[in-house]
């Protein structure tokens, strides 16, 4: 019987998109899961009865948990931790912490999210950070998985190849892909290409025992693919991937908006646009933590709520986190480095 | 009087495409232009007589320069520009330190010529390293420059700040921008967002005296523009830089051949896939040496040599070196930190 907790305060459309967003899940989601939303009941009891409140099917599969504060967008994550004990957010990943819980989803504030998780559900043995885990949409048609994308600017060698591994179970699990390639994004096809930290990694990830395709470049992000064929995870540092991100999610609609402006006829673009819609991604998770964490986009829409719901029903039903250990424990390289 | 040396024999279709993209420039650079076309003599009048020779108003301005050796592109760069003096790379650059020529361009072996540009030409007093300054297309319809694109694997904050003096006076001098506006990409606006390095180089750019608008993040990149207005320069390391540029380039391909596969109507279409065509812009200098030297693309095709040799006249024409040399005298930081 999952449950998953969804922080209904978090996100800059909250508490409309986050219980629009659970009540499209409702009836998509497996029926045995239960969606706990968590924040100011009586904010969420107003705003669900606003959207015609939850379907008597569904009744059953809804939870109201009280949690009077809020961490806001613009609190410092530490502090807010520390101090916001009663905030939807902690409330949230603690109910996972205490049993209560399977997975917690939210598009609040992102640091506060990872700091949270990071203290509440604590790190697998042989990490030394999370990662967050982007699908990025290719022209293959499906999407590869990017970390870090965004949770640590600066790397060592060592946290790289952790993500090397959270990538791999993340393909696996998540995209549904067997013995997942991994590519380290670097300048340069050649193992002696790259910054200092990308040079170290290559050879802890060619000693790792995953199946490691080495160096790949930006050309091949969109293509999904690289010089030894299909690329399912690309490993980078937080900063290469938090760039690298923006700027992806951002050429896709530019160039619809050329188009627009250069009258190029519109028949069969809007296929095209939905395959860069990344509201169809959902949530990304924090890799790492014991439990599920999703991270959505601040701006995220119902649909994006309810995929992001999806993204963390899969996590659980194939008990991601423990996947996640079971590998880890496996790499001797990590834990010899961490 | 300004002579250009091209190197006839650099690039995957030399010596074709490079004779023929100095055939190309002689209508259209400034009539007292002088070609120096560097390489294997014998090979050079065989392909200028195969493409019909130069034309007899032209003539006067083409000059052939014997040089035996060629640097290959899979030459180590300093071990090639060491023990190959007489290829076509040294003897274009040495003209240009012994006054025999103002410019270099050359779509061969990159390293080797960042290599031999550094050696020879030397470096402006105040400088670490020298930085490739690449021109990146947006749809404010005007290109902005991004360095370093490839120099520079791992950067000092004090090379960041270096990056930014270069770029300022190329945003002048080739785009004609007056006071150009800097930019520092990270992952964030605020400016304890994030690398070491880049938060080190936020704070000596914010002191340095040039327009410096803050952080910028990826999606500023293809709008050219940021939360301060428009966009000139974006300072970045080589290895986030080398990895932005790559994606870039590769995307707008990627979606006009989705859009063709989705049948959407191509009415329009081609002004559009010109404005992301980058042989439009033709070189990349490599800012910082004493002198001019245009790294091209191995792949370029004539029009892009052709346009990497107006680069080269217009860097000669502006005195692009002695104008960085100037900028880099008269800011304190620059000296006090190298």
């Amino acid at each position: 019987m999952p449950r998953i907790a969804l922080d209904a305060m978090g996100g800059d459309y909250a508490p409309a998109a986050t219980i629009a967003g659970a009540l499209l899940a409702l009836g998509e989601l497996p029926a045995s899961t239960t969606i706990q939303l968590v924040g100011r009941e009586d904010e969420i009891r107003a705003e669900l009865q606003r959207q015609g409140g939850v379907p008597a099917a569904y009744e059953s599969r809804v939870e109201i948990v009280h949690a009077p504060d809020v961490i806001e967008m613009t609190d410092k994550p530490s502090v807010a931790v520390r101090s916001k004990r009663e905030s939807s957010m902690v409330v949230g990943l603690r109910m996972q912490a205490d049993g209560q819980s399977d997975a917690f989803v939210s598009a609040g504030n992102t640091g506060a999210q990872m700091a949270a998780s990071t203290v509440i559900l604590r790190l697998h043995e042989g990490l030394t950070r999370p990662a967050i885990g982007t699908l990025v949409p290719t022209d293959r048609g499906v999407p590869l998985v990017m970390l870090d994308s965004g949770a640590n600017v600066d790397c060592s060698p060592q946290e790289l190849l952790q993500f090397g591994w959270l990538g791999a179970v993340y393909a696996e699990d998540i995209l549904g892909r067997t013995n997942p390639a991994i590519g380290l994004l670097s300048v340069g096809e050649e193992p002696e290409k790259g910054s200092l930290a990308v040079k170290e990694a290559h050879a802890l990830l060619a000693a790792s025992g995953l199946n490691f395709v080495g160096n790949v470049e930006g050309h091949d992000i969109p293509h999904g693919t690289c010089a030894h064929g299909a690329l399912d995870v690309v490993v980078c540092d937080g900063f290469t991937g938090n760039v690298v991100l923006k700027l992806y999610e951002s050429v896709a609609p530019m160039i619809f908006g050329l188009l627009v402006k250069f009258d190029v006829k519109q028949d069969g673009l809007e296929s095209l646009l939905a395959m860069f819609d990344y509201a169809q991604y959902g949530g990304a998770p924090l890799l790492g933590v014991r439990g599920v964490s999703i991270i959505c986009h601040g701006k995220s829409s119902p649909t994006a709520i309810k995929n992001a719901l999806h993204v963390a029903s899969l996590a659980i039903a194939h008990d991601m986190s423990a996947h996640i250990g079971r590998s880890l424990r496996a790499a001797p390289v990590v834990h010899g480095a961490s």
